[in-house]
């Protein structure tokens, strides 16, 4: 093997793509005491080659043109950190097609064209390495793909979103309400100007569909998560969760059973004695479930250029090891060899079963209780804690309970049901509880 | 690569070795599809083979000669989970002298003689993989020797002895004394009937000891790991750390700063607000700090058959992956290139710089306080929290305190002078604090 510097071309230099140059700069001895030989970015390319950037890109070649750092045969291996699917899906499939690494970050792309992109490079017999993509520089990738491979994993969840987790725990640690938190967190830089992607929960559904492909050795099935973010939980929810023990917390979950597989991410109470409830802020974690393991759970920071570059750099000292290896003895991409992925059945959300919370508004008058306990009893459905709040002034009065393990289609039905009662007003709030039990 | 099964020689049928066989069994399926082909066990070696199994060993040849399996040409890689220094060891290297890798569990064979093994392992040309040695199925040796290849590591800490998590546990939530935990303990099969390993943090010194190899690139050095077991923590002290807001745990600390690097085995009283503090029972728990990411954690099962077991076969499958390929690709065994593993500086105990707790049982008289704190004072270490408790009946007061960080010849010094003075009683006792501040 040869002692030759490996070449580096980084495609992209925002606040990830600076934080790799950082810190293949800053650790470049322990690297090269890790890989046998040094590790340096020698091309890397920006749209924006005019602007000033805060690390030293002296030794490196700067370009405007991705694709030309993918066809550099200058370059041993290809970072990619723009995100975004068009140029980033290109210079990756020009990369791979000159039989050149790919190192990535980009969960969106890879949860939604990651198939096509890990056949090809396959077919070109290297790899590309994604640690960076879920949880920044927590190493739950390989954690997940080889350090549990002895489990048949039956399922994970992920506080997987930072922005999300930020806003939730300033909502609980402060009273405020979600639209004074986003913009807290829009104000310190952890939310975006328009920050759909992370409220929404698609930024954490691309990152769930990853996790669950190398967990279960399915496809990448992004289309398949059901969907739902924190926009609407409230500040009372929060508070009245906190009585009752509970956390709410944006998870992303991925189980799989005898009728297949559900994929979802949606606020969730949790425990508030649960290790997840306790990771606050931008923090991420993830557990997951191992039938020889149990449970084991991992945390850190989920974002963040040097944390993510921690991950990228990871990936880096893997595939710089690797340079020139039999492809027949690498970590298969999705953990499990590729003819062995297979398609299982993905439930949809109505056949999926939960714990729930509900939160009803209800005229303050004799027999409400009854009608709605009546009504959960009518549909088999077994109640595990209720509150009911005294009305204070003319309001209404609150009613919130949390229920047993329940089919979401019936639940749905009673909760129509009791939203059909002449005393319950409109605006009911309904989450799913997760325990964690073994 | 062949199809043909990988074929496995178990050195050992206690627990972790009947664990072996069942994960094997039970996930053979997945772990064939993560492989390629199956892998399975085809010879066994036990001392005792009359004794009825739990396991199904249909199909295994078993002897009970541990130097056989070692030898035979029929198996593709050994696995030694005996413990122990003597067979253990002959069979590590007759196995490595042939060529065949080796999967073990054994801490303190490693520890103690790693250095030589692996260094024959490396001449051999064939891995020597140890997740199962540190935290059980926790896949911490993984994370950081790759996980984390990232980044300096600046330091680590963990609750990696389950048997002292488990009775510190039961000394807070019962308020039992150490003597009576650790009789539950042993009933419940969480501590052996001669425990001394355990409570006096060998067992923890051997896995500090592996821990910090792979993070600081140095060789296993457990002759100097300065060690201290939980024998003399009393209920009293927990009560009094959680009065404080800190909860006592058993740590393996290791860190590296400029004037070289500290292991230790200690008692520490950790804020109660932290993770760690969050991790009870007989679960491990590990942080690790890094210069790119910050923190991070892993928690989980450090101990038991299956949980074990599941460290193996995830070694199991990246050795199976790895058969026949060439060695300059491997991850080496302690993450540093071997010509790279550097001695540094290991500090004496008397050298290391902590917070103290420090708790003195004092006479009920006027001036004890400003005697104490003129003497910490006149040593330069601040106070951080001081608690004095009033005598009941005849009793003598009790005072609490926590201090600044300090250097520990420093603190041991005030001390003496404090132990010296006429009112101070004997049975001081001195725990070391830790907040993990980044």
């Amino acid at each position: 093997m040869s002692s030759a510097p490996v070449r580096v071309g980084l495609i992209g230099l925002g606040t990830v793509g600076q934080g790799v140059v950082r810190v293949l700069k800053t650790n470049a001895e322990e690297i090269a005491r890790r890989v046998g030989r040094p590790v340096v970015i020698t091309h890397a390319s920006t749209r924006d080659l005019g602007r000033k950037r805060e690390v030293d890109l002296n030794g490196i070649t700067v370009v405007s043109d991705a694709m030309s750092i993918a066809a550099d045969a200058d370059v041993d291996i290809v970072v990619e950190v723009i995100g975004g699917h068009t140029v980033a899906r290109d210079a990756i499939m020009a990369a791979l097609a000159r039989g050149k690494p790919v190192v990535t970050a980009n969960k969106a792309l890879l949860a939604e064209d990651g198939n096509a992109i890990f056949a090809t490079a396959r077919k070109a017999g290297v790899p590309v390495a994604f640690e960076a993509s879920v949880a920044g520089g927590i190493p739950i990738i390989k954690a997940i793909r080889e350090g549990l491979a002895g489990n048949r994993i039956s399922g994970l969840a992920g506080i997987i979103n930072g922005t999300c987790n930020y806003i939730l725990t300033q909502m609980t640690v402060k009273g405020q309400s979600f639209a004074d938190a986003l913009a807290d967190a829009q104000r310190l830089g952890y939310a975006e100007a328009d920050p759909t992607f992370d409220v929404e929960g698609v930024d954490a559904a691309h990152k769930l569909s990853i996790l669950a492909s190398i967990a279960f050795g399915i496809p990448l099935s992004f289309p398949a998560v059901a969907c739902e973010g924190i926009t609407r939980i409230t500040a009372q929810d929060i508070q009245i969760a906190q009585t009752l023990g509970y956390r709410i917390k944006l998870l992303g979950i991925a189980k799989r059973g005898a009728a297949g597989v559900e994929l979802r991410v949606n606020p969730t109470l949790i425990p508030d004695d649960h290790l997840l409830a306790k990771v606050d802020g931008v923090l991420n974690s993830v557990l997951v479930q191992g039938n020889a393991l149990g449970q084991v759970g991992f945390y850190g920071r989920g974002a963040g250029g040097d944390a993510t570059a921690s991950a990228i750099v990871a990936d880096l000292v893997d595939v710089a090891r690797g340079l020139g290896a039999d492809p027949r003895h690498q970590v298969p991409a999705l953990a499990f060899q590729p003819e062995s992925v297979q398609e299982l059945p993905l439930l949809p959300i109505s056949q999926i079963e939960s714990c729930y919370y509900l939160r009803l508004r209800v005229a303050d008058e004799p027999g409400v209780l009854k009608s709605l306990t009546g009504i959960l009893a009518g549909h088999d459905i077994s109640i595990e804690a209720i509150l009911q709040k005294e009305p204070r002034g003319e309001d209404d009065a609150t009613v919130a309970l949390i229920t047993d393990r329940v089919p979401e289609h019936r639940f749905n039905e009673a909760l129509a049901a009791m939203q059909a009662l002449p005393f319950v007003r409109e605006g009911a709030a309904r989450i799913r509880v997760e325990h964690f039990k073994d």
